[in-house]
């Protein structure tokens, strides 16, 4: 499967390094608007830098990879679906909800896959956490919550032009929870800026809490920190009627040392490069699977739509300090 | 310290050992509505049945334990101030706000220290993470959450009289946030009914999230099922400025079991009896120490009238489906 | 039950705390070559000191507690047996193995229950892993490894005296290695001073390895320091046809705190009061169990003497260099 | 780096992914015995099949990597000195020590690395626990215990020629413990066979028990067993006078799931391949290090003389069952 990158950033290098992991997908250009940035990208996989019409243009070009900056991605996918590519595109779709329905309206008219690239699904802790639960492991789900803090806040210049914490970060566990519960009936957000003066300054904040509730009485929270200084926090937990199940932090390494201090452990996997280095893999694989196999995509514009009207709801939540009902949005 | 208690049941019993337990105080009477249950207690510590007026008026009876049913505990404060005892009753103080608060005015005027027993402040490794936060170790607290899960539903016939998830249950959650965090500013509640039906025609629900919001930014959340089949679930976890502090649960006994089908721990211990034993004791020792040695209440009537504020709070917010500002109780 | 303690040291209090708990039993008379060892101890618990003669001869005691030094039990068991007496004694009933045979041959004759204080089996963490092996849980035993140091090494001045690590530290391992795979048909030991240079200089070891070799080609290893700075550490593992158990520690709390430099949690339990406290009351009752209620012995003078010979193999062992045959000893 | 792969079976398989992904190195050739391996290897990797002889007169091709039988790879090592190449060999050397002994004198007139592949040594859980070590923070070593169970006994028909247990599955043992603890001055040895009766049959063990007594009072333990039905056993556990360092198993995710029967975890990944798939990576590039930086080789034919004496001694103890001392070998 003949692939293109756009985007030569720091995500599209480690989605070139899937696509030449995978053997039925092979990288045969990259573009990015930044000219360095393709030319490092295309040097290290010996793979030419082409202009974005001309590959979209190359009827040999089967899928192409956007990995490029959030507001190229709508008009990317429309775009790379008027030329029949199949079309893999990292989240957001779009940090506008309308914008976002226009594009699943054009990708709904796709003949080969679009998927978006929610990682998580595919990580492989939170992947066995799903099969168990789905597989009536623990019986009917009751209550679902996701912590999910990053390391070290992004610097206040990203987060003016993020979308803010809800459509750029949180996004990922909206997904997780609409891929685990469904979608919701209700959103709840709480938030405050405790970690940077300046996200604040910018109109953001940088810890919050959503609650979501499920018109058959599930709920799930969400929580959110710019910062925990002992790494990246990624962990699910989900009580269901016979049971409990938890996904845990990866450790960088099983070492424990006992001293009079007590007994130390290794720290989490420092950040997504390193925790999800295996759900990009397989990601990839899924997406392959769509394109040469034929099977369902796993992460489709729809969920990204999804993930963003829950964004949208907890913005509004937050705003009008009020729960906000999903038809609302 | 000559003790008497008012009540004969369950935890009765479980404060007739801790007051055996402490070389500095003496069980010396037993009182009951149900004479069987008082003669049961009285005859297994040696100790006479005696009724309520009678203890209240032997001026050599120092203090009195408050373990009868949750509507007689208010008339109990007020009738052991105005005997000049020292008191420890276990919570609520009432289920009615405005009549908590006219005890607290009360007991405000007391000589001899008032305690309400809010046993998992007293709880080792509770305590443990509160002395770590208290001590600074990771920095400036920013989110608590709190995990609260009974192993079984109780009968729905004791719902009924209860007052409900959030002046029952999650009444201890809300303490515990009190005691880390303070009181918020807002109290937002959501709640179904998953658990047991008849929960639900009894006007109540089994399964629940509260947000709680600080006037500085700080947030907290306590989510309470009353079924975890695995057994009792309490967690507190509390990210800082400069570290995440857990309390995990603990286990029946630290013996696993590795086979083809993974690695199997134990249970955590089953319900609160067993979990929260050694915390009764300490419990009943602070008392001690505040009469004995005029340390100061570790647990006040104000701490009750808190935690009851804001289970009034929780109440209004899942019944009005919005947030409920604490100035508003 | 009325009992005697002969020894009010440390170990003696644990056991008349156990003697109070045990509502069969009935703490009437202490005795202590320290007079006001005896006093303080009598005075505790409202019982007189009483000369260890008068003891004996008084037909109301119905059991006796040694918890003398271990120089006295054998004596005093074969005074108790013929006094007629239930009779609890610490470990070891001597440091010379044809002295504690001489008293096995006494003890069989006894109508009453002779029991060894071989603490270790009542731990709950131990006894749940015997009994999951017991039950068939890992198939056919295998391989079985006993973890056990101390926080910090006795004073050599004690050391002198104590027969030795292999009769003082270790024969508590060899007790669990026998309760839970048999007597071993040969023993190796390698033993070091690495801790303690007084210790070598008073003839000891104090950190040492042996290997039991089995009949039917089961292995047992035990690991034995004086010293673990981090806490009494108290592990064993059991390999089987169908898995593997292990008990693991038990910790002060159950707190973790991450921070930039890890995840710390407590250190085990400080050393076997903490750790064993509860094993202490089980034992005890299980003794009444056997005096009261007919139920076997679980811990008799025969394991006594089976600890013994290991500890003696495994003295030889060292000295000699070689494997040692149990039928050598 | 120009490398060619004698041996095109699974462990060849796995270094021939390693070579490909070090930028530093390229595969160019392969060779095996078995035609058809080395057909199926060379046509994945788009690298030729040549003998040799062929191979090792190409003066282009820099560095061979043996992965051939055991019994191939003294000579390979002999002829790919004389031939001026850098070499990377997998344990053990040879299953004769004398012979093994020949080689590293050969080995030592190289001008090139010499590598054995001890991939344990790389491991990042094991590496992080010998950093730690290195770097004193558990101050001096006392006693190491390395657990090494295989999850499934190999056939019968391996067994008779793989050289034994010692030989053959606890050599990577000694070398660990080579690696933290130098060599020891005695060894001894228990084993028997419990896992499989045509193991016992073929003249071999399945199950063993190795104490090394160290000439400073040091003491290491290996428990080797070739069946944990649980999965691939891994584990070092290293006291020292400051502390306690542990590197325990590495499991297949992090999901738990908590229900009547208590809380249940992923196994330990399954074998070998999985569990250090990353060390194969990693002990690869130290290879390269060593051809290109010119830095130190860190597992040497030295090293692996070491293991092999040790595994001498360990099969003369347990023939004869008694200590042997290394300096009889």
């Amino acid at each position: 499967m003949k692939t293109a990158i756009f985007g030569a950033g720091r995500i599209g290098k480690v989605h070139a390094a899937s696509i030449c992991m995978d053997p039925r997908s092979e990288l045969v250009a990259v573009t990015d608007v930044v000219g360095e940035a393709a030319e490092a990208l295309g040097r290290e996989y010996g793979v030419p830098v082409r202009g974005a019409d001309e590959i979209l243009d190359d009827a040999s070009i089967e899928a192409i990879l956007i990995a490029s900056s959030t507001n190229t991605h709508a008009d990317l996918i429309e775009r790379g679906v008027a030329a029949g590519k199949a079309i893999f595109c990292e989240k957001p779709i779009d940090l506008d909800l309308e914008r976002a329905r226009a594009v699943r309206k054009v990708a709904s008219g796709s003949k080969k896959p679009v998927m978006m690239g929610f990682n998580r699904r595919f990580d492989p802790n939170f992947a066995a956490l799903e099969a168990a639960y789905s597989a009536g492991e623990i019986g009917k789900g009751e209550m679902l919550a996701v912590t999910s803090y990053d390391p070290a806040p992004p610097p206040a210049a990203y987060v003016k032009v993020s979308g803010g914490l809800f459509r750029d970060m949180m996004i990922h566990d909206f997904d997780i929870c609409a891929w685990l519960f469904g979608m919701p009936e209700r959103v709840t957000a709480s938030g405050s800026c405790l970690v940077d003066p300046e996200i604040g300054e910018a109109g953001d904040i940088d810890t919050a809490v959503v609650i979501l509730d499920y018109g058959d009485g599930k709920l799930a929270t969400i929580r959110n920190s710019r910062r925990a200084v002992y790494g990246y926090d990624q962990r699910i937990e989900l009580l269901g009627s016979e049971g409990l199940l938890q996904a845990e932090n990866i450790l960088e390494n099983s070492v424990t040392k006992s001293t009079t201090a007590g007994t130390v452990s290794a720290k989490p996997l420092h950040f997504f490069l390193e925790r999800y280095m295996r759900a990009y893999g397989t990601e990839w694989s899924a997406f392959v699977d769509a394109v040469v196999d034929g099977k369902p995509v796993p992460a489709s514009v729809e969920d990204g739509v999804n993930a963003l009207a829950l964004a949208e709801a907890a913005n509004r939540s937050l705003k009008e300090r009020r729960s906000v009902e999903l038809r609302e949005i």
